[in-house]
């Protein structure tokens, strides 16, 4: 395809996501296919011949559309914001036009530079150390796993040198919680430290915030047994409940075994452009590592997650590689971000970030993230004083986690809703919701019992439509309970 | 941004991206800037205001196109073919605008179920085995990774589950040589194994290929010292000189032992789409993994690697999570991708896939694939004829690997070249035909002394570029050596 049939065809494709982003309210929220019935639709061989652009486009209508759930719907309230901000679309736009090769800063400095300006800006903008340095990885999956890399290789001396980690004598443990995103224990598993050497330890009953006393006697414990303490995985904003781990009491119990201290943030990080939600963070400067992603609720579209390390040099002697094909005059000179994370090409990503922050502005995003908390605020407030409904756990940041637990008698039958029963009309409520297309919520389980997550912070989210959630909660909630 | 403002200025960026595309030609194919200059030309702090929209795009002229390398040239024949064609521009923009998350199946079927059939697609189109199937990783450095360590759970029957690596009594060990690329050493050092462990094979002295002979002595020497070979690393087409390891000799030498084959054909998958070139993989049936990268010569926009597994359940077990805020009804049913790699969510990497197919045809690929290898041929054929020029390794694609040894003196002191002087020579000469700006070459060490790599395959590159490029290396080491 030549620059000028690209100029008719990107044309046609800009009046295409315009049009769909603006009817993006009339469309069911949650994807309706059937498995497979995407599939169905297409040919089972690559076409030998070139195809219309026309005829493509209109398989983005046909196919693709029906096919996705609506994430940026003003009453999408699922798994977490998704946001893809038309700003950042358009950063991201012009990272696959220009098409650029990230492989050394020789291949493209504007893409390490630019990355390294945006990410000093981000810095800056959520309050975290000065002397931090940031990299761009796609997801805070890869983040996590690579910051536990990094701790694996300080608690070895750099092992990865010699024998790797079979040749180390005393097993290496980390401690997290079960309220952990799950993305915690699969780095566990994939850097080698084995899921028996993971401490979940123990949460408060009502924060689910890990409790640093147990934390404490999980350290002496294995550090009596023989074991080393390598990584602390606190979480900063879970994605269950939004709970907050004790940093700052964290940090120093870490501290006394040489533990690394990585900050999932994932979802949370965005709050630290708010001042005053910066408690969230409060004694992150004593931590080694931490991951957040304005692919969430700040909204730079996927794929956007931060890592800020306290300690280039380390990760970069755990991440290096330098063949001769990649040497060059500047070396020493200059930031190689191949040395930073896992893949050595790398997309032009801080180009999504830095269009989104210039053309929507830090003052418009801090303002659209306390909108968020304060519908949060004005949800929980409602449900916790409706009769038979309740708020499961701290409203900390923009989601509530509730449930309708029915104090009466179920419609017709005598009977008081018993555990088996609660989460069958917690999962039929819940589905009922997101099968009407009008909205989506997430059933999820919190200790061993379905409750419903709200997520709120969709970037076209305003108050009528968590107002019209709420009613559209209770009359499924209503619903329900009337079925025999 | 609305979607009208962002119809006005994605309208815009289209022209501009049209236009930039245009006038490459014209621009200095390697990047000029100094160390921080990029930097330099932006503000310490993010904006607080939004900008308008006029401002970003002067910024792409003014800050960004100058800074990075131009490897959309036609006369970019640097590290390796780095393609962005249009056609898959186009489906990276409908995959942005689309702002979909892909989490889970349920969270957005048309990504997971477009990945499934376009990698079937480009299965089928290069000739891999039936059974095998394929997910899009970003980099063939991850794709290694995971390769590597689905390699190791399955040595250790899912030492994951357990006490993970550092439990295992005996070492295990992987295979490779000295010519695979930078990656290979890299994951070996993160999943654990530990660089002691890589066994670098001594490869043939003219084709640089793995000898098979010495694969068999190094296998049988370490099984004998108690040691585990977890896995063979064969590489079809390596960085430095295209050598081909021959798979049909190595994969009956790692069944012996239990090993898993991974192939990294990162550059020279897309070679197999000609069947003339199917010779390349003789043999991969019996490998366990395969990785190859679209975003190369095939030319699907950066990031963009495909990895195809012959046995995904193993796969599977190794990267699975399944935490209940991820369940749904159609769990078992449905290819879940999130347990194909390491990040939870997936950008809609497909969609370029599918346009680039679409929007070129199978055919037009294929005939620019045997253009690029004609080139490299008729360049080799020159290269070999000229007086006191050679090739240095066997062209088994796209790649010609040369130096100029002149036979006679240097001009005007009367001495012959010693290996110091040579490599200073080849340095001056593939420097000044890059500063010049008209084309790009890549140093590379090859048996320790220094070499030029002339990558062909941009998409954009013809006939008369090559024969330019020829012209400019035999100048600039004409001039070199005039140079006292």
């Amino acid at each position: 395809m030549d620059p000028e049939e690209f100029r008719a065809a990107g044309h046609e494709l800009i009046d295409w996501i315009a049009d769909y982003r603006a009817r993006i309210p009339q469309l069911p929220v949650q994807a309706r296919v059937k498995p497979g019935e995407v599939a169905g639709k297409l040919p089972g061989r690559a076409p030998e011949e070139a195809e219309p652009f026309g005829q493509v486009l209109a398989d983005l209508d046909r196919i693709v559309v029906p096919g996705v759930t609506q994430v940026q719907h003003p009453r999408y309230f699922g798994w977490f914001p998704s946001n893809a901000s038309l700003s950042s679309v358009l950063g991201d736009m012009a990272a696959s036009g220009l098409g650029a090769l990230s492989i050394t800063w020789q291949s493209a400095p504007a893409v390490t530079e630019v990355e390294e300006v945006v990410l000093e800006w981000l810095r800056e903008l959520t309050g975290l150390p000065e002397s931090w340095r940031g990299v761009i990885q796609d997801t805070a999956s890869t983040g996590s796993l690579v910051a536990l890399l990094a701790a694996r290789e300080r608690a070895t001396d750099y092992s990865e040198t010699r024998g790797g980690l079979q040749a180390e004598a005393a097993p290496l443990t980390v401690y997290s919680t079960q309220h952990a995103h799950s993305s915690i224990g699969k780095a566990v598993a994939l850097a080698g430290y084995g899921q028996d050497n993971l401490r979940l330890i123990e949460v408060d009953p009502v924060s689910y915030a890990m409790r640093a006393e147990s934390l404490a006697a999980a350290l002496e414990a294995d550090a009596a047994a023989g074991l080393r303490p390598a990584a602390v995985v606190v979480t900063v904003g879970t994605t269950g409940t939004t709970a907050v781990d004790p940093l700052a009491q964290i940090i120093p119990l870490a501290r006394r075994y040489g533990a690394w201290v990585h900050v999932d943030a994932a979802m949370a990080g965005s709050a630290l452009l708010l001042p005053e939600m910066r408690w969230l963070a409060d004694g992150v400067a004593g931590a080694d590592s931490l991951t957040w992603n304005p692919h969430k609720w700040l909204g730079t579209v996927l794929d956007c997650s931060l890592l800020y390390v306290a300690d280039p040099g380390h990760l970069i002697r755990v991440m290096s590689t330098n063949p001769s094909y990649l040497r060059s005059a500047v070396d020493g000179e200059v930031t190689q971000y191949k040395d930073w994370g896992i893949p050595l090409g790398r997309r032009f990503r801080a180009l999504k970030l830095w269009f989104h922050l210039r053309l929507d502005g830090a003052e418009a995003i801090r303002a659209r993230l306390r909108r968020d908390l304060e519908n949060a605020r004005w949800l929980a407030g409602q449900v916790s004083s409706a009769p038979g409904w309740r708020v499961l756990a701290p409203v900390n940041l923009q989601t509530v986690v509730l449930r309708h637990e029915p104090a009466g008698t179920v419609s017709g039958t005598g009977a008081v809703l018993d555990a088996g029963a609660l989460n069958a009309h917690t999962l039929a409520w819940a589905d009922s919701v997101n099968a009407a297309g009008t909205a989506m919520v997430t059933p999820s389980l919190l200790d061993g019992t379905w409750s419903v997550r709200v997520s709120i912070g969709a970037e076209r989210t305003e108050r009528p439509d968590v107002e019209e959630l709420w009613k559209l909660l209770q009359q499924a909630a209503g619903s329900s309970l009337a079925q025999p």
